[in-house]
């Protein structure tokens, strides 16, 4: 008899709250946490199980896992490695994406070295970071099914997006449709030209909001990446939107919703790139992870954005030595 | 116009888990977070604000504030003040509850002085340890109205107390009816004589659970303290199963469910004691808060823990210089 | 203590499935029914407080009442009235606006009579139809703040819109932006010019679907009208949409979520109207019901299409000697 | 890949109603409803496949069906066949049993033996009126695996019991625990001796409730029947309750949550019957169904109420002409 499952890989500062939030979907008949740190996998594992004796929360099976806890997982979500963290000597300091990019490439082929010891029909969410060059290793280099494997990407960037829209404009961010496309990371761009409150497009802003000033799309995104650094200079890491934006995923794929997301894939063919980088770009999530990729067309501002996006993104591929950066 | 309201005071470990649990509950339009680092406050509710924009997420209005957030609030949920840690060097050390004492005694008085300048109708739910000499400070010292100020007391113990029996007999927790009652702390006592699985009494497992051995009420409290310890050793702290205890205790309020949880308030004739200490019995929650208590007949060797329980408390109370030892 | 609390007036197909809906929310302390049949009223109470006794059940004090209870009432939802029935000796039958016109224009004003004696604050959900003629009443009739009242319009006509794009294209119709205007019933038309999918324009939807044959706008909203009417000769009535829809905008009442969705107020200058009709445009909800009204500008055949919606609804109004036309 | 699937069989007053609480679950990614009315399964499923375009519901594949349906099912409801009505010109009669019970043994068997053809995995929950009756022929007549079905039995009754405690002494219902056994209908009784607040006694009910009368055993049976009885006489049916009951045990069997709720199954050696009656006692609710009955001890009264419905269930039995009243 089937039971839903998740694995959770990594219950640091973002695990711990992928999990805490699968606790509450009622979703979930059994997740098991892998962490190298055992006793903080079971820790958190048994903190939460507590929890389930309160009124409101279903009887998750909620325990301590190993990497055969992957065979008959339904999705197994990767916080592993290090994640980004404010540099308190140094607060205004961009984080040094090369040694995070070394220390988590590793991290991943671990990890990913370990899961297809025991599965390939698991649909596998990425979260860690540098989540692009994360997500071409585990995808490229380990004969996962295609679709199977994706990570967060730009989903929270995009939230952020329609965050910072719904706050100026007055508005419920589920009433903005938006997203951010490119690196997960400081070089992502908002598609403006696909942006809109309720279908009132942004070149309409202004006739409806008069009492608003319109920003540029530059200004936009500068706002969506400050936004992430007040949360990270704030608090110190960042996870509460990361980790909702992953559980949003993992529940459109096991109740195969179809849901169009931002999320991060190897392109195939999309914008001249084909199997040579990852990247953002709305994709549609089900039972089988994503099922369809929408290379939407850009405005001339948007197309030199996401070419400069790549290069980034390229660039630390590079530092990981992968994909055609391998030899 | 009316919107239900929480503040969040203290958003460390345990305060940051709350935040994200009310999160989840659609039941609040506005939250607010206060910290004595601003910053932490501000990137907290940020980052809890960036996962709104999610699909099934409410457009709550989370921000970091200040005291001033009190006045209109329906629930202030206070988990400021250090909390229980592992000692690194010190694994199985027994925390130094003097120290904690001293401190949290002092930042709840900060704490109060605050809120009493803008609300006294408010209910305020306390998670701040030591939290029954915390609850006696803050219900006696501020002439805040009686039954509207509180502590999660040992709600949270008695979940482990219902997970560690349910995973004993393979039940759902919710299935199983029990309470820890006395300090919230290694103090507290399980209230074996009133324990059941869907009526099934404690003296009557064996005949419907053969397989599973029957434990002796003292082995059964010591199985909740060394769970609460697995936690706090396994991960550090322990926060998930208190902030979920504090969450559906203010859904008890807002909603007036008029549910029964065992919380910490101060004596009113119970057990021989009148205004002398606070702990943890079954009490009535309502919109107005503790509506009523329930001061449950109990047998030898449990009445001999509850007045052990007692003298605990009334130690750490004297440390405070709270209550009758105030002089 | 504001205890957060929802009148349901009429508890028969529609009001009935309101009731069922509201008590699966969690966020109301208490919930009365209305009915002229006053035991169906108490029976359908009665059956949902039954319910609050299981599981996952928030303890709704859910009764019958009588119109005083609208006194403290944060919002009421309006579904009184004999509603559109298959007539089962004419199956493809339009159903006698006229007649529906007439009994539910009286019902209305003896509605809203009753429970402007009891408050001017409530927000006020009309579904009783002919709905915009209805809302029409209750919103100039009587004197109401405006923007406390408002009908759920084509909200439902935009799910359907919504979810026969969602299902010829495969993918989540909360994936899809767009929706209805005009008359709640068969002279509302598809805002195609503002349809998308996430972010995809209809003119765009040939390039990534192009498995799937673009419907014209007339064929789109012919399909979303045989939706309808699939139910209706299926079922024999419907409910289950409007039910959930009128449930979605007290959730964003309540929560102040500022969400947009298209319902029914009376025009003030859009289009060419001002004060002599009442339909469906996208608008801003909030604590505060209707806080904003966006008359989003629309291409020719939307523009033929709303003016032909209009003169219908002004022929109901007329039935109902409303309006303009009461002389 | 799996997807959670629910099938609905009988999409009338009661089926409808588990259809529609379905739907709000976010469990299930497919629910195909069946009925003798090809049209309504198929207006009922439209109707709530246009609300999964509105804001928090999830993508339901909800469509009408056929019996393979089944063959990939996780839980099939069957509430098909006639219910008890409120007779209009005799409104204090109690129905009668014995036509209902001739036509819904044809119903079930007919359905059962659809069924079988699809899977003898699904877990099968009943509904449909008489249930005892129908659950004993369902269970006993098709070499259905023991356990995988099994009926809602007295988990409305139950239900009923804790509400009408709780109405009377003002404390949530999901703070009362307490079951009625044996048949779900008018012959079941409250287990008294096990019945509680929050672990206080029936006994010492008087103690911690002053001001509120204790009623006897047969009163508070009497009471539950009455309530059941508003319903039915108010509205003219009951469904709110029982849906929602069968909703929580779905949600149990795929959360395999291990609840205890008080159901129908065979007798396999309690209270002196072995396989020739079914009824109600509390059973252990998971993936598997059933996997455990509680054949919990009896007072003097309840044992001689529990025999007294054996012999009415099994009355009803010898009309259906089943089990040992086969020949």
């Amino acid at each position: 008899m089937h039971k839903n499952k998740l694995v959770v890989v990594g219950v640091g500062h973002v695990g711990s709250y992928v999990l805490a939030d699968a606790m509450k979907l009622r979703l979930f008949a059994e997740i098991a946490t892998i962490d190298i740190l055992e006793n903080v996998a079971h820790g958190e594992a048994l903190d939460q199980a507590h929890a389930t004796a309160l009124t409101y929360m279903s009887n998750v099976d909620v325990h301590a896992g190993d990497y055969s806890d992957c065979a008959d997982a339904d999705v197994i979500i990767i916080a592993a490695g290090p994640s980004v963290l404010k540099d308190d000597k140094n607060p205004n300091a961009i984080p040094d994406r090369a040694s995070l990019t070394g220390k988590n490439a590793a991290v991943i082929r671990e990890v990913m070295a370990e899961i297809i010891k025991y599965t390939n029909e698991a649909i596998i969410i990425l979260i860690t970071n540098p989540l692009d060059t994360v997500t071409y290793i585990a995808a490229s280099e380990f004969d996962y099914p295609e679709g199977r494997i994706f990570g967060t990407g730009t989903m929270l960037d995009s939230a952020r997006l329609r965050k910072v829209i719904s706050q100026q404009y007055g508005v419920d961010p589920k009433s903005v449709t938006g997203y951010m496309m490119g690196e997960h990371g400081f070089t992502a761009f908002p598609v403006v030209s696909r942006l809109a409150i309720n279908g009132i497009r942004y070149d309409e802003f202004g006739t409806h909001f008069p009492e608003v000033e319109t920003l540029d799309p530059e200004a936009i995104g500068a706002a969506v990446v400050k936004s992430a650094y007040d949360v990270l200079n704030g608090k110190g890491w960042t996870n509460a939107g990361v980790a909702q934006s992953a559980i949003t995923l993992a529940q459109a794929v096991l109740l195969d919703e179809k849901s169009i997301h931002p999320v991060c894939t190897i392109l195939r063919g999309q914008y001249g790139h084909d199997g040579d980088v990852a990247l953002s770009m709305p994709c549609l999530i089900g039972r089988n992870g994503v099922e369809k990729q929408f290379g939407v067309a850009l405005d001339e501002w948007e197309t030199a954005k996401l070419h400069a996006s790549i290069d980034y993104i390229q660039l630390a591929m590079k530092d990981a030595k992968t994909g055609p950066f391998k030899k």
